[in-house]
Parts: C-alpha cells; sequence; structure tokens
C-alpha cells in the first residue's frame, strides 16, 4: 500500500488550497501527545484497535454450521450493521459471486417494499440463514424486516424456525437479546465498547464475511499491521492514519475545503466508499464541523463530476483509491481504424489507470488537493490495512476538531419522532410536538 | 405531483438558513424576462424542451426489431449516454426484470475490468444486441468497450456482426457516424442541438427504454405536461422548474448552501439521482460556482449522514422524493412481543414514509431547509414530469448563475492527459506537459 499525498501540498498546488510542510510538521507535538492518549484508550474508546487481536473461533464455527447447512445467508441489519458486510461482499467477492458459489449472500437493509419483495423472490426462506444483527436490539427497520420474516419462517417450519436465526446484539442489553435467550437462539456478541461503525472488524462484519468465503484471518493480519506500523510512527509523515486524518483536517478548516470525495478507480470499491461516508459523516459531523463525504467512481463520474471538481466551487478534497492489478483484464484488439488505433493493445486495467492520471494531471492544474492510496491488489490483507487506517484516522481526527467521534447525539431525534407517528406507547408529546412543527403551507400541485 | 417548499422558508426555520417570501417574489421581474428568452430558445440552446414532441417511429420501430430478434439489450456508453437509460431501467422496470423479461437490459460503461467480465459472463454475445452511443463519436470508454465487443462478434458472426449493433450518434459528425456508415450499421440520430445530460428524452434514453419495455408515449406525454404547465406559468410560486432552481439558489448564494442533497425515499430512483447529479455538477460547476449534488437513499442514508446533515457543517439543503403508492407492500405481523408491538399492522411502505416524516421534523428543528416532491406513484408519466421539471429548473439556473449551463469545458483537460498517456498521435506536448506536472514527491510506503 503507498499513500501518496504529493498533491496536497502547497509546493504542487499553491499555498491558497495546499499545504506546507511546516504546517503539516507543526503538528508533532499534539500528534505525540494524541498518540500516547490513543495508546492507553484501546481498551475504552479505541476498542476497536484490539479487534484484529480477537478470538476468531466462535466466528468460524458458527460460519462453518451456516456453510454447511444453508443455501442462503441473509444480513437483516442497517447503517453500521449492514454496510460492513456489503463492503466486505462487494470488495472480496466476484460481481457474480451468488451465480457460482453457495452460500448466496442477501441483505434486508431497508424497509422499501419494493427491495424487500425482490429479494425474497431470490430465496427460499427455509433454506436460508438470517443474521439479524443490531447493536441496540431494537433498530425499526432491522425488528420491522425481522418480523415480517419470522412470520414465513414459522409459517413454513414451526417451531424449527429458530435453527435459521443467528443474532448478533448486545452482549446483555436490548430487546434482540432478551427474545433471543427466550426462544433459545444462536447468539453472537457486540463488544459493547464498539459503536456500529467500528463494528466491521467484531462479529458484525466476521461472521458473513466468514460465511461468504473471505478469509478474516487475512483481514485481521491486514489490520494487525497497520495497528503496528501506527502504534509505533508517531510521526505524522510516517504514520499514515495520522497523516490523512490532518492532511483532512488542514484542508478542511485552514483551506476551506468542506467536502471529503472519495474516488476508487474500481467498481469493486463502491460499498467501501458506502462504509467511509457513514465512518466519517457520523463520527465528524458535530459542533456545526466536519467535512461532507461524497462518493464517486472513476472513471464513471469523470463524465458527471469532473467539471464541478475542476471549475465550480473550491470546496474539495479528493482522495483516488487505484489498484495495480486486476485479477482479469481485456486487450483492445490490435486491428483498429486510424481514428481510434491509439487505444490498440492497452487493457482496460491500463485504460482505466492511465485516466486515473490524466485526471490527477488535470486536478494539479486546477489547484484541487488529491491524495492517491494504491493497493497493489484487493485482498482480505490490504482491505484489513484500509479499515484499520481509515477507522484510526476518524478516531484521531475527533481530537483534532475537539469532538467526540464515538457518538451520535443527532440521529436521536428522527427516530422518536417516528416512534411518535407509529403511534408507539410513551411518545404522545413527541407526536403533539411533531403537529405543531410539521405543516405543508406552501406547495405547487400538479393534477 | 406535489412540490411542498414550505420547509425552505424563512417563517419555518428562520432567517439565517431560510427564504423570506418577499425574497422570492423580488425575482419576479428576472424571472419573466428569462421566461421570454427560454420561449424564444427553444430551438436553439433549450433543444431538450422540443424532445417530448419529437416523431418516435423510427425508434419504437428499430426496438420492435430488436425485441423480436434478442434475448439480451446493452448499452455501450457513458455519462449523459448512460445515466439516461440506467435511470429509466431502475426506476421503470422491476428490480428483477432481468429474470422474468426478453431482452434482458445490460450497459457496458466503465473500463473497470472485472465489471466488463461479470457483463459479459450474463450474455451470449451472438443473442446480444449492443447499442453503442456516443455523441462525439469517440468517447474512450465507450470506444474501448466497443472495440472489444465487435471482435468477439466478428469471431462469432463473421459479416452478420453488423446486425448486432445499433450506434445512437450525431447525424453528421465523429468517429462512430462515419464507420457505421462505411459498414452499414442501423444508426440513430442524437439532434446536434442536444447535449448528453439533456438527451434522455431523444433516441439516447428513448431506444433502450422502449426496447426494455417502457411504455415512451407515457414518459413524453409526462414531460409535456410538464413543459406546459412551464410555458404558461410564469410566476415563481406556480412555476415547478423555476421554484426549484430559485429555492436552491438563493439558499446556496445568500445563505451559504453550497451542498444539494437529493434524497427519495425508495431505492428505486437511486438512479434518477446518479442523472440528477451529472445534470447539476456539469451544468452548473463553473466559474467557481454551483452546488455539490450529493446522493442519500432513505431510510438508509438516515443511519449514515442524518447526523452530519443535522449537526454538522449547515452548508445543505435537501430535496426529498417521495412516494405515496407502491406496486407491492408488507404487512408487520399482529402478534408481537410487547417491546416491539408498536410496529404491528404496519407495512414497510407506511413506515418508510413515516422515517421520512420523523426525519423531515427533526430537519426543521436544526434548520436545515429541505423541499419534498411527492409522486402518487413512479411510473413513466411521472418520470417524465421529474426529469423535464430538472432539466428546466437547470437551464434556468444559468441565467441566476449568469453561467453558460450548456457546455462542460472543464473536462477536456483530462481527455487530453489521458490521450498522451495512451500515445495517441499528436499529444506528444500533453505528455511533455504532464511529465513536468506530476510527481510522486510525498509518499508513504507499506510493504
Amino acid at each position: 500500500m503507498r499513500i501518496d499525498y504529493t498533491n496536497v501540498m502547497a509546493e504542487v498546488i499553491g499555498e491558497r488550497d495546499g499545504i506546507l510542510r511546516e504546517e503539516l510538521l507543526s503538528f508533532r507535538h499534539f500528534v505525540a501527545e494524541v498518540h500516547q492518549i490513543i495508546q492507553k484508550e484501546k481498551n475504552r474508546k479505541f476498542y476497536f484497535c484490539k479487534l484484529p487481536y480477537q478470538d476468531t473461533s466462535q466466528v468460524k464455527e458458527t460460519a462453518n454450521w451456516i456453510r454447511e447447512n444453508f443455501e442462503n445467508f441473509a444480513v437483516i441489519g442497517i447503517g453500521g450493521s449492514s454496510l460492513g458486510a456489503k463492503m466486505l461482499f462487494n470488495s472480496l467477492t466476484e460481481f457474480n459471486h451468488n451465480k457460482k458459489n453457495r452460500p448466496r449472500f442477501y441483505l434486508f437493509e431497508n424497509v422499501d417494499p419494493e427491495r424487500f419483495r425482490a429479494t425474497l423472490e431470490e430465496i427460499d426462506v427455509e433454506k436460508t440463514c438470517f443474521n439479524v444483527i443490531t447493536k441496540s436490539g431494537s433498530t425499526v427497520e432491522t425488528i420491522a424486516n425481522f418480523s415480517i420474516i419470522m412470520q414465513m419462517l414459522k409459517e413454513k417450519l414451526g417451531d424449527r424456525y429458530r435453527e435459521n436465526l443467528v443474532f448478533t446484539t448486545d452482549p446483555e442489553k436490548g430487546f434482540l437479546r432478551k427474545f433471543g435467550q427466550e426462544e433459545g437462539i444462536k447468539m453472537l456478541d457486540i463488544p459493547p465498547q464498539i459503536g456500529g461503525r467500528f463494528s466491521v472488524l467484531s462479529p458484525v462484519g466476521l461472521l458473513p464475511a466468514s460465511v461468504i468465503g473471505i478469509d478474516i484471518d487475512q483481514l485481521l493480519s491486514g489490520a494487525k499491521k497497520m495497528d503496528l506500523i501506527c502504534s509505533i510512527e508517531e510521526h505524522v509523515e510516517h504514520n499514515p492514519a495520522y497523516l490523512i486524518a490532518l492532511a483532512h483536517y488542514i484542508t478542511n478548516m485552514r483551506r476551506g475545503k468542506t467536502i471529503s470525495v472519495m474516488m476508487p478507480y474500481t467498481e469493486k470499491l463502491s460499498s467501501f466508499v458506502d462504509w467511509y461516508r457513514q465512518l466519517w459523516a457520523e463520527s465528524l459531523g458535530k459542533d456545526g464541523l466536519g467535512q461532507t463525504p461524497v462518493k464517486a467512481i472513476g472513471t464513471v463520474d469523470q463524465h458527471s463530476q469532473l467539471q464541478l471538481y475542476r471549475e465550480g466551487i473550491r470546496d474539495k478534497i479528493i482522495t483516488f483509491i487505484q489498484v495495480e492489478n486486476f485479477p482479469v483484464d481485456f486487450r483492445i484488439p490490435e486491428e483498429l481504424p486510424d481514428e481510434i488505433s491509439y487505444l490498440s493493445g492497452h487493457t482496460l486495467g491500463e485504460i482505466l489507470n492511465k485516466e486515473l492520471l490524466g485526471t490527477k494531471a488535470a486536478l494539479i492544474k486546477s489547484k484541487v488537493p488529491n491524495i492517491t492510496i494504491t493497493l497493489d491488489r484487493i485482498d482480505p490483507y490490504n482491505m484489513g490495512m484500509l479499515i484499520y487506517m481509515y477507522e484510526l484516522a476518524t478516531g484521531f481526527s475527533g481530537y483534532l476538531y475537539k469532538i467526540n467521534p464515538f457518538d451520535q447525539p443527532a440521529v436521536e431525534e428522527g427516530k422518536k419522532f417516528t416512534y411518535a407517528l407509529l403511534g408507539r406507547k410513551g411518545f404522545e408529546e413527541k407526536l403533539q410536538e411533531f403537529k405543531e412543527l410539521y405543516r405543508e403551507k406552501y406547495r405547487i400541485e400538479i393534477q
């Protein structure tokens, strides 16, 4: 893995948009201080740092049992309970995984009825293991989807419905834990110190990964490697997590880069960006601060967003992710008409990466700060490094912004209004508040 | 269709973030003036306004011929040449369309080798009609994908390879037109006045839509209806396109809302947002101006982005899209444990829309401006209205920002560097420029 940050530096893109080396180094003492705090907090707030070293035997055992007994494996979860598994599935299995392998992987995430039907049409519920994941044990979407699935299972299997369920939840608290205990359902623990968006390397992400055949030892090895580097190196020019955090923080707070675009040049990392979006937004979007994470995919978004990135409002820092080796490639034929003969002999993978270089050069000319993370290939080890690096960069950024990166206080309000609108007991006052707050006064209607 | 803009108004969210009614009305004369210009420009810059009235007989004939002769239909195109067809396919057919219907629909968009392989594995090229779409006739990704596909077709079919191709391109200019003429390939015209991102209601989007069974007459009827309303109503409080443009412009330039989030509460409109992202970014991202369009999906992104939207940097205006009727729905069972019994009897669709209301109420409390577009259902007529409304809003916005919304000058630079890096003749100087510009000086390497 390489992290190239040349193009965020003032010597390349100028001082209005870029960072001075001495500016970066001026954070030296601050970084050293926070580095010490993080080492001490690894058993508490930074508990995600411990996950690479966990005992995975129960996860593997459960995964093997699922692999032996089921054709399909479906996660029922949303947010931190789905984005990790989705990211691992989409980055580390083939696009046509479900056509070629068992168990197939599915996700019940949203409460979108059309999506629900479509997923249901793909599976025979009797032959499906449903992994219900929720830390709180009571997430509305997850419980709604689960309650419908449970009824279907009961209709088909009677009391044996239990065998098709695995719960991943808090070891003690919440509805799902209690219900699982009463009903005698297989359960895995989410360590209580871990929040949803930092949970991908816990059983939340590891069970699905293991079931679909991803080498979770390699995944954790990559994370360990990154932990090792970041524990030893407190110098910002050698610590990739701190460097990424500082590059984003300085460009945000001192150069007005309020948007962090992540743009992999491979569709396989599309869900990695979705995972990053939650991590960055929910951790740092507090006290009127934080950057808005934006997803883009190369080369597709060159034809959609590049005009804006180059000549629109100057509020962006871009992180490219480049992959050097693809597991397959296709070569453009030798015999082509003159006008397009310059493509002859190149492969699609080469063109992809040359387009990335061309785009970077164009952005340098427009003085748009950009970082490039290069992976030699997408594999569990590299993904483990990447995941851990971003988790640590996010945790470290909390100290830069002076906010708590591990809570999400603003999410509760909408949930309470939803409870009230669904008629949940105890939320009568909230319903009253809604009625006072919500009007539809200004509207245009088209018949 | 309803457009509710109550929650962008100062009387709801305050003057720091919201718009005063008199402020909106103060644009009256400006709007009337631009309205007159647009009516006159419909044969030139605003030619997309004419598309609803086009003769579609050639498109329908070609579509019927494809439907009768092929199992699969694949668009080879990118940006404005793919986003429209993708949006129509994803919003107006079932999620499992390809499992139930012929012809199946595929897209060769990116030059990602893994995606290329995955799509290729799905189809038998002999039984596939490939619709190559490029206005310029020479888009790198499109020509690269096409040249590989053409070789495969020739290997299987010899000279008959032509029969599996339809080109959609400029009526006179460019490589693809010339090549199609020489080889005798079926071709459809992209009207020369129309740019890629305004082309979905031309043969660029209509042929794919018609092939996959979408009622394009209804689609165009919806667009006509919107054209009629917007041609008659020049009052900003009655013209939905001008209202949407002004709400975004005022909140952007006078209230610092530099980000326009579009957040449908239905996964079917996911690709509609991708289409909007290109339209908004590439049209208005000029002269250091424009808003960055951001995609979010309800309810999923409540669990990822809502914390940031409520308590992060105050730079967003949000457009929700709500659907009232789903073609299918699922009811939560009546018998549920006490803790979750408040869900009993509700349907997934109801929960989805109540979550939207809860989220809106939470955003009102945080004074985040938001608009809601409500569709009674997703159908071709409503999609036609929505598409036309956003195209007109974008064209109109060009006058507000005083920029040309129909060009994309900043996209060329990256293309030239890419040509140079691929060794294209005539770009030797550009290669030299690249070498002087591009370095990798600051990096962290991990072995």
